[in-house]
């Protein structure tokens, strides 16, 4: 489960969706299903994966009609195939029908992200390297998706821009060059943060450690580069490797030796978890 | 362009977009970045598609900072390919350093919707049926993907619970047939919508043309069956195609007459397009 | 009871009105009631009238104080008396104080609403025509007075601009003609809504049923003038007669066959309903 | 105008009205209006009465699109004519079109408010008493009626719960008393709040002056009681009438020498002014 | 305990607090502490004074995890001395760690603000003078301090700006002079408020009484100066004494016959009383 | 000037300040002062300190009215003698006053901050070690008065709970022991982190190197402590001295070698900077 510290915002997450989507009223129910039919159904997976949302599923429904109860069969993390039982819910009819898309929409994204993460940090089973997310995340969704990264066995990096310095191409040519920027960030940043920054090439790695960096962003390199920066590096540093990993044999870019590979597709271009909410 | 109607809300999701991802602040680039420095530079298609989400990528940065000015190369419905200048920004360095996720999250998810609209409308061209969304969109997104939608060349199904009655098959279970589910319908919805009801077989879809409905969905169905249900109908209501349509041979399915294709997949399980921001 | 999904957005709202009308605090009560007083009291009407709003009173002193408790002893849409008891009400004397005029403000306003509406059902009585509202309501209760028409006997027009289309006469004027406006808005309108245009002459109604329309708005027409356009029309369309029915002899209007008598004055232009609190 | 000062939470809630009438998009105005095209229009009075909101509804139109412009014929509290031009109006035809209905709600509104009050105020014209206001207020109206009350001629009561001490009758029930009653406001309350108690009878309105009471309201009394009542007081308290004044004789009322009459109708049992905008 | 009334503000700010302090989680809790341990713990004073705040502190925990039960030992307004237990606390470890800086910070600063006052008020011990805050409190705290100056023995002024008149210098220079000030404040504002006025010299104070002001603030006056506009006002309005009140011999303020003593210090100034929380 | 980043959280603060103190309307100013005022008017220092805060106080009278134009004559972090004048305003009179103490409770706070942080800094001026805040800030401070220990030299430690980990007493009692904490967080916790633990004894720093902190907390020890834990750790983590450093002896402190010396009393418990505003 998510954290009750989190529950806090995710109210005002869920109750938005929730509102997005009922809009002035759900007229289809309201016309159609009397007011006091009471509803079995359950939830099933249409296609193997990795379920999670679960507790976010049953929030909804708990925000939108406590009397609304939900048996979970499965839970956060774990694997189902076709045709499996996730949930159970019974209920008032209307409040299942009208909260049905809100979380159904949540748990078929969250329960994608896991599966996604899964598969990558099966490929990489065996080596060192950790599977870490990024903040390309869409909006509402950062503390989610950041769980089921580590629902699916993977890692989070820094959640958002306050809590963790990360100095990238842009901020370098800003800022004058690698060292300036690294030596400004040490003065300056909150001593708890740790400084990452990128490097584009082994010329750039060089400088990254000597001005200090606590770990060193490889961008865009090939595997070969990747390796002899991590022995160039040689512990004084952690690596991480990025560009485009989702898209690239990340069993190769783990056996160079990177502590953290992260990967944008883990949560910006997933496929949706097939599940359905089916009335018994 | 969106509706400036819509801006009001707009601004209020933009705002807790910003706000999530610069938490307490951008420490790298307060750290790293001069207050007073200036930077040029653009956005950039890493790969083919169709461009969406210009005006919300330049309402961020407004509402960032209104120093910071862009300037559209392309405008939202465009096809750009790989290397293709989007736009130009210009302004505080730090302004842009820290707004630069927020739009570009937002702008590759609508580009990944456009995009992928686009090739579903491409496929079924020279048929009479047109390519619709559904409510299977992130909280947040509604009325952004829906746009994105239109942008790539589709039309809106409904946008929430309550503009359009859509009787599905856990509806009708709850009251009790297909014909009484329309009776009450039609009697208590709002003068103003139309009635659409969701039929798993030639059987219910007789039912439904017996009971006035003025949409039926065709759910699951062969095109063999969707052809026939067409004939059957005969105009006596407009005819919509449904269920995994995202992995279906679409062109089949609309050479069987249906009026609308919905496919949830446009806007639930979309690849970011891949844009890039890079100083000058 | 107004459906649950609407409980949603409901509390904001009166949390808003109690948040507005207690302000920093209720001096009075504050100063001169004894923190552990328990009180007994009872809602009583001091006219005659459709009750509506318990629920929403109810939730009220619910979200004020859940220890307040009250008996309904009539229920929405019930007819009383003068001197009738509505509720019981008991709890801690501050709370039930504090609460009173929040909850009776809207109580009375709802059940003004619903004792308009009835009037004007009574009248047409024995016609096929349907009482209907308008969008003509403060900000805030357009989901509690189109419950509080409902529970007088009236059915609801469309609840905002968003779920249904009304092509009125700037609308026509912006583009250029009846037939140019409902040629756009079947082609672009999301497809589960209907078109309804508003026409003040019988060349207008024609128009209208050329072009397509689903219902045609009678505005300002005598009754002759509408029961010639509803021959006109011949069920290829419905009708809504409009204009000032707050004042019209609405029998008159409702036997030239029209389905629809929509007026403004249900929910823009009642007398409160007398009730108080009064302790025992 | 509103003062400023009330900017601040009047945004709020113009906001939250056009939400809550647009949803999630004006269909009709975005599918037959050209997104470009420009209208002029005019609000024009269809009754005779007081203005009131003209500030307020340009507010509106400035928060959907700034674009729109409005130009102020008469000012708020102007008395106007059937047919008098109010304000022209001239921008984007459809932020007109979409904006149109929530100023207008909120305009025709104040003007009857403004309309009622200046009634009253006539009524007593030659006498000393003041028409003042009630807390009877429909929730997001209270700053804004209040004003409305005061274009009309009248003068406001306290705002809320928390600026002003009001004594009433199930008060005195739950502390035991008048004189326990006042004692302990005195003792208690903020020093800048005067001690306002309800009396029903001239018993009470003895208990009252000795006790010390700034305000004496003469509840439910008729003008023999009060003239009797307000000779008893004799200067060392301020005297209201009340009890359903808008039914009431108010220059009979008005004649017993009362220092304010409070009439709650003012605000809570209105007819909307009739306002309507038309394009040019 | 603070009333219920204020609790509905109450939950915002605390909510705000919350999530303010834990921001996307806190790391360190959800890192190192087991999911379901569950500790015990309290609450201790580690110096001397008066005790403020705990049922806001339950109410954050109440917010945060329904689970921590907080039993308190002592109870609002009480004395503690260094090494008293204030409270006991018990639940999830992760809920107890994560709530508690926000819950110490508020109580603490309370306790200071409580402690604070009963200083003043014991110096005064005799005099008939009260000691009253003022608006110099930080956002948020409005009705926190208040209620905390109440426990301290003090006294409330106004709240805020719409619950009191106090005309200042420069109210009195725009206004062109006291009697102007007076007057106009007497005709206009809300029948339910005093006037009171600030006065710099015997001479405003001459002017003050014959403008009818209900209350006169001696500003920065010597306890001479002070006695002397007691005497000449004789009764015909109470006296408040102001200006850098935390400074200054109280006894000799209070001497002087004044009714109120306004200390903004209580409030801007307080050093936090030091309390701790400790796991058993 | 605090970063545009945070402006838009600030906005939100700065409103909601605002609406605290005005309520429902500031009386004494909309009844006394003529609506088309203009005043002139300046801030002044009534005794010496760091000014901080100056934009916020700008940005208040922004929100409330665009027309009062500031002209700051010392800038953030400078320091001011009694009788300086700080800065000019100009514009409506009526909105000056209204937002005066608003801009004054907050600005006096932080030049607090900023001057308490400055007397710390020179201290310890000419050793290594650096003042640094804490968590211990009050609701809604968090981002301002951090800004306030960097204008008066000091540095910022964490903002919140999720941008550093730093593992306490009870979380050591919780997680089973120092090295155990460690471990875990080390593990789980976001790659950016820096590991912070609290030791209040050599034994504690000796696990606490031995489990490879990278900052040790030294919590409550004498100098003579600290030094030997200094040189125990011998450059192996960074320290920070901490335990109600506010009313020690900080030279002393930071002869010790610490590299930080971390202040709750900073922001806890200051003195507001007296700082008036008056009309020439």
């Amino acid at each position: 489960m998510i954290n009750k510290n989190n529950h806090l915002n995710l109210d005002q997450f869920l109750l938005f969706a929730l509102q997005e989507d009922i809009g002035t009223g759900d007229v289809t129910t309201d016309c159609c299903v009397p007011k006091d039919a009471i509803s079995k159904g359950f939830f099933k997976a249409k296609e193997p994966g990795i379920i999670c949302g679960l507790d976010i599923a049953e929030r909804v429904f708990q925000l939108l009609d406590p009397q609304v109860k939900i048996t979970q069969k499965v839970k956060d993390g774990d694997s189902v195939n076709t045709g499996d039982i996730i949930a159970e819910i019974e209920g008032p009819s209307r409040s299942i029908l009208t909260g049905e898309r809100t979380a159904l929409n949540i748990m078929q994204h969250m329960s994608a992200v896991a599966t996604r993460t899964a598969q990558a940090v099966r490929t990489i089973q065996g080596t060192n390297a950790k599977i870490v997310d990024t903040r390309k995340i869409l909006p509402g969704f950062r503390v989610l998706d950041k769980y089921a990264v580590r629902c699916g066995g993977g890692f989070n990096h820094r959640f958002n821009l306050s809590d963790g310095v990360l100095i990238k191409d842009n901020h370098i040519a800003a800022a004058g060059g690698i060292q300036n920027a690294i030596t400004l960030a040490k003065e300056n940043c909150p001593q708890t943060l740790k400084i990452e920054v990128e490097a584009e090439s082994l010329e750039q790695v060089k400088q990254a450690v000597a001005a200090g960096a606590d770990i060193i962003m490889l961008d865009n390199m090939t595997p070969e580069q990747m390796a002899e920066a991590v022995k160039l590096i040689s512990g004084r540093a952690r690596t991480e490797a990025s560009g485009n990993m989702g898209e690239r044999d990340l069993k190769a870019v783990a056996e160079t030796g990177v502590d953290f590979i992260s990967i944008g597709a883990l949560t910006h271009s997933v496929k949706a978890l097939d599940i359905s909410l089916k009335f018994k």
